[in-house]
């Protein structure tokens, strides 16, 4: 067992994904490698965990400094599988991605990414989710690796609040700069599309588009990562609306 | 098309299941009823979505001021379809459950019955979410039908602030009343059962139990249902932790 920290790895795409071979290059010379990632795409998969199966591990390799595993699981599984069965000891960090395609505003909520973040976060694990805003195949996660590791470098340097975890976001272009932000407000619009099969039987295909609902806030992720800038939400699992609490004792419950 | 309000009602148990069916007779009284909920159970499902296969969708039956579809997706695809394909407008309100056991606490993040709330919350609907701290198979719910129908009448005079929706759980027993709480802080403590195929592949069963971190604090829902109260906790979507943004600007990113 190694004095070094050890950090444990995962994504929601894939453990053959190309991001989460780029987030192993941007964080390995901070610690001991432990990859526990999905065998297979896992996007949408929110922070669901899998109850009604058995999950399955693999053991894939080990490289100098680096553990490799794979899960037949959500990435939620993953972090609870790691934790509990699979790592030496408690790892000291937790990085998530880097996911293909962005998890700013409300896509935090449907984001396996984050989900296995906010899991590592609920764990008492400094944790961070990294998405880059790009589905292509052929992305370039080369600045990325270097904006990210800077931000990776203050979470070992100045640890993370109690219960709070980050979520990164990388624009499509090149990086200006990173602005620390809140998650902007905004809804996915879905369009289904509606199908009849051979049998006369309905079905839909979810698509959909991202609204954002205060395009011009500054202060918010996705200004940020449309204007060029890696996004910084500081994001916290206790989702009690605090300030309404006192008005909500107010109603009649006889 | 009725003048009456048009009141949305899914879960993650499936459409069998005995809780909806008293989450039904609970809000029937307040307008026209569109159940649009998962075909089979959908425990832990969270806010996940389904993208990579097509989502089936089937008119189970009509009765008086009732239209029931099932669907063959996570409880927030049914919200989405509901939204999109099944209801003639949009919804006045949103519940969700009653789900066969609690979601207080971080269970939150992994409760499909609360990630259909949350997707109504997000489109701009009154949403609330119901649970009963139960497993059991004869489960009677008419404590909870009773005091959820104090709840909702009171969402359905005041309405609920925007972006927030409402988490109630009932407790096991008699329920003594109804307090507004916040999220307890909590982490659910993983147990794998470890066991190996006959081929020799090694798989896993996710068991586990609740920790309550702060048992003692009477302002939580977790102190509530513990001790007989049916909690009500108001829940935003958005998970920035305001309070530590001026702290991460001041890190050094050069």
């Amino acid at each position: 067992m190694s004095a070094k920290p050890i950090i444990l790895v995962t994504n929601d795409d894939g453990i053959n994904a190309k991001g989460i071979r780029a987030l192993v290059e941007m964080v390995k010379e901070f610690g001991d490698i432990y990859v526990v990632a999905p065998n297979r795409a896992n996007s949408g998969k929110s922070h669901s965990i899998t109850v009604e199966i058995p999950i399955r591990v693999k053991h894939v390799k080990e490289e100098e400094n680096m553990h490799i595993y794979s899960c037949k699981g959500t990435p939620v599984d993953c972090v609870k599988l790691a934790l509990n069965q699979i790592l030496p000891r408690r790892p000291d960090f937790l990085v998530s991605g880097i996911n293909h395609g962005s998890n700013t505003s409300v896509s935090v909520l449907y984001s396996g990414t984050m989900g296995a973040t906010i899991e590592g976060c609920l764990n008492g694990i400094d944790s961070v989710g990294f998405s880059l805003n790009s589905h292509s195949s052929d992305t370039d996660f080369s600045q990325c690796v270097e904006y990210g590791r800077k931000i990776f470098a203050n979470v070992v340097k100045n640890r993370l609040p109690k219960s709070v975890c980050l979520n990164v976001n990388f624009p499509t272009d090149e990086i200006k700069g990173i602005r620390v932000c809140r998650q902007a407000e905004g809804v996915w619009k879905e369009e289904f599309d509606h199908r009849t099969d051979p049998l006369g039987g309905d079905y839909y295909w979810l698509t959909g588009y991202f609204e954002n609902i205060e395009s011009d806030a500054e202060d918010t992720d996705e200004w940020a990562i449309t204007n060029g800038y890696a996004s910084v939400v500081p994001t916290k699992i206790d989702m009690t609306a605090l300030s309404v609490i006192n008005d909500l004792k107010q109603w009649n419950y006889e």
